[in-house]
């Protein structure tokens, strides 16, 4: 796991060779073949529970009082989170195969059939940090997508991980898939993810799933394709239409919920229009519970307000804070989270249906929401299954990436000796 | 046109801001303003043939003596060119909308309604070199898709590119779009293009188009996400059940029909079942018209063929060449697809539909035909309508890249207030 005399380079491109060779057997599994090695690594992970936790336990002690407790916390495995990374195995297996769906068909007036029709990828690059159950999980669902994944997870979790990728591969093996379709970078060396980035032969995709630094990492030196999740800088406008109780209800959700997923609420954009009745109120409802920072005018309508800096606009906070801005009418908030947000997850709280129309229509982010909690952004909530991350870039996949987005897709040109005039 | 003193740096922030500006307003246009934008373009070119043909009379003249015929004829734009250009405009104008089509709804068990739906992509960056037409084809693809864009055609028709550009922003402005949804970089400094491939805040998406030093630089340089078209080294397979007349009238379509696209036929692969009655009817029919380079075994059969050094399996001629190569089976033949093709154009030429089906799903191409010619891998032939060019990644679009594949999408999620449990 941690082999330092490896050459970076050669160690990927022998990693590459391998998952290649791999992803061309994944690509022709049966559904049946892929379901019974997910069930398979699932029933490795049950076996395994006490080597799991006690390599995990390892990984804990050797950063244990370098890092933060919420650090520590991702990184700790006991048992029954060991069971909850089986039981998501099983849940891939049941969900259905993405592979092989007729996407489009055109029929051509010279007789071509022309079937559009879902596709691995190929080889998967996953780059994680800290959870060691993204192994297992990123690994399924390249598994069920008919992909080969090359892992590379961070340092301070490489014992849990040697320990996860063991059963994963059990799983292969016992389904008679190559084993090589989950591997791990066996060097924690910074070369290697340079080497990984660079590896367009091999690798056909690399998620990163981490922190900012990890993510704009790979797409300042990424040469291959990436799926990057960045910032969910999250607002909500709360339209002069909207139904302040309701509203309230829905912004009480998409901040408190949970404060640390992306699709947490960040930003509140009010209309002045209903700002000196629906501040007060926000206020009453939940400045207990997290801090208001406010514009000026929004300061005004409340004492429970803090002021806000120039920075709160941009900042994706992950915390019990939440920014207020007032503007002058839809024009203007849409502006606002045109200019602010990350084009992550806004919603509108308005009554008004025209008005939600045209928020959604005019804000370009991945997900536009109406009357609904942000922290609906999430693959499963959308009936997608799992999900490997949210994409906030626009190409290929946007929002949640589940199975159908970890495809590509080819053509396929049905003839009977057809010539182009 | 190449104004050498700018900054290419603050040159590119500055398309970007006015770009970003413009896709604004352009993802919200009508598509009847858009149609309205594309046929007054059309319009402007017919208005100022005249001009153009003299501007490009300026370019050939910078270039004549330098550049080979094949060069200078790409370059040149006559009368008649200039009317094909303005014809394309009108047919686009002609196409569906790309922007709007709900692509999948989701109705969740909460009444939440989820609606994936097609966007622009936002701003387009297009590098292109020799072809001015592609200025103005590119530009209408962009502009119907919605999507602004920033030129950066070859310097060696900078006083085409000018004129076909003002004509574009003529068509804009007539239909009351804003006139940046098309730009050019002003500069040829290739300090500007390095710019442009970083430019991740103002720019969506790269496409370049051009010969594979173009290509590669791309590949390697960009941050933002590009869209590439690597080689097409495409194959047939005459398999053991081909209907020898037959095939041969394919694969003389496919290699002979036009030398210089990127779906001419490349390679032959021959089972040696069929060979010994295949190879000499084939060289009776086209060696005559193409050079037939085979491996010692294909050029045992017929005296017409001349043998092929390693580097033939991997080349794309673009020329009346052919590799042949033996082999044994179907398996045989898959694996020497897959490890020598370009995983851009393959078809199979076979009576037995099993063989067939079996060759489409092993063979990881873009494009994987049955008996029909790989010159019909061409988004027109596809029903798509203009494309920009076939894509050879697998990420976002894969094949012809049209109008469709010129989007992205986002999501709507329509509630009453529900919140996350």
């Amino acid at each position: 796991m941690n082999d330092q005399t490896l050459d970076p380079a050669i160690h990927i491109r022998q990693l590459g060779t391998r998952a290649r060779t791999a992803a061309r057997a994944l690509m022709a599994a049966s559904t049946d073949t892929k379901n019974l090695a997910l069930r398979e690594a699932a029933k490795a992970l049950r076996e395994g529970t006490r080597a799991i936790v006690e390599a995990n336990a390892a990984d804990v002690a050797s950063v244990e009082g370098l890092k933060p407790a919420s650090f520590i916390d991702r990184l700790l495995l006991d048992e029954a989170r060991v069971e909850a990374m089986a039981t998501a195995l099983e849940e891939i297996a049941e969900l259905p195969d993405p592979v092989g769906r007729v996407l489009a068909t055109f029929e051509r007036p010279n007789g071509l059939t022309i079937e559009r029709v879902a596709v691995p990828i190929g080889v998967i690059g996953m780059i994680y940090e800290s959870r060691p159950n993204v192994g297992a999980d990123a690994s399924a669902l390249c598994l069920k997508s008919g992909n080969a994944v090359i892992l590379r997870g961070g340092s301070e979790s490489r014992y849990s991980t040697r320990e996860i990728v063991a059963c994963m591969r059990t799983g292969l093996k016992e389904a008679g898939l190559p084993e090589d379709a989950v591997q791990t970078v066996q060097t924690t060396s910074r070369d290697a993810v340079a080497a990984l980035l660079k590896a367009d032969e091999y690798i056909d995709l690399v998620i990163p799933r981490g922190g900012r630094g990890l993510v704009e990492l790979v797409r300042d030196q990424a040469s291959v394709p990436t799926l990057l999740h960045l910032d969910g800088n999250c607002h909500a406008y709360v339209h002069a239409s909207a139904d302040i109780a309701k509203a309230i209800e829905v912004i009480r959700n998409a901040k408190l919920r949970r404060l640390g997923v992306c699709g947490a609420l960040e930003s509140l954009v009010v209309d002045r229009a209903i700002a000196p009745d629906f501040v007060p109120a926000l206020a009453e409802a939940i400045a207990a519970d997290c801090e208001l920072r406010g514009d000026a005018e929004a300061c005004a309508l409340d004492v429970r307000l803090v002021p806000a800096s120039e920075a709160d606009w941009e900042t994706e906070y992950l915390e019990a804070i939440l920014s207020v801005k007032l503007v002058e009418g839809i024009d203007q908030a849409i502006d606002w989270v045109e200019t602010h947000g990350s084009h992550h997850t806004e919603t509108i709280l308005a009554e008004d249906a025209e008005a939600a129309r045209r928020f959604m229509t005019a804000v370009d982010s991945a997900i536009v929401m109406h009357n609904a909690s942000t922290q609906f952004a999430d693959g499963g909530e959308f009936g997608m299954g799992a999900e490997i991350g949210i994409a906030t870039g626009k190409m290929h996949a946007r929002g949640p990436v589940g199975l159908e987005q970890l495809c590509s897709f080819k053509y396929l040109v049905h003839g009977s000796g057809q010539t182009r005039p």
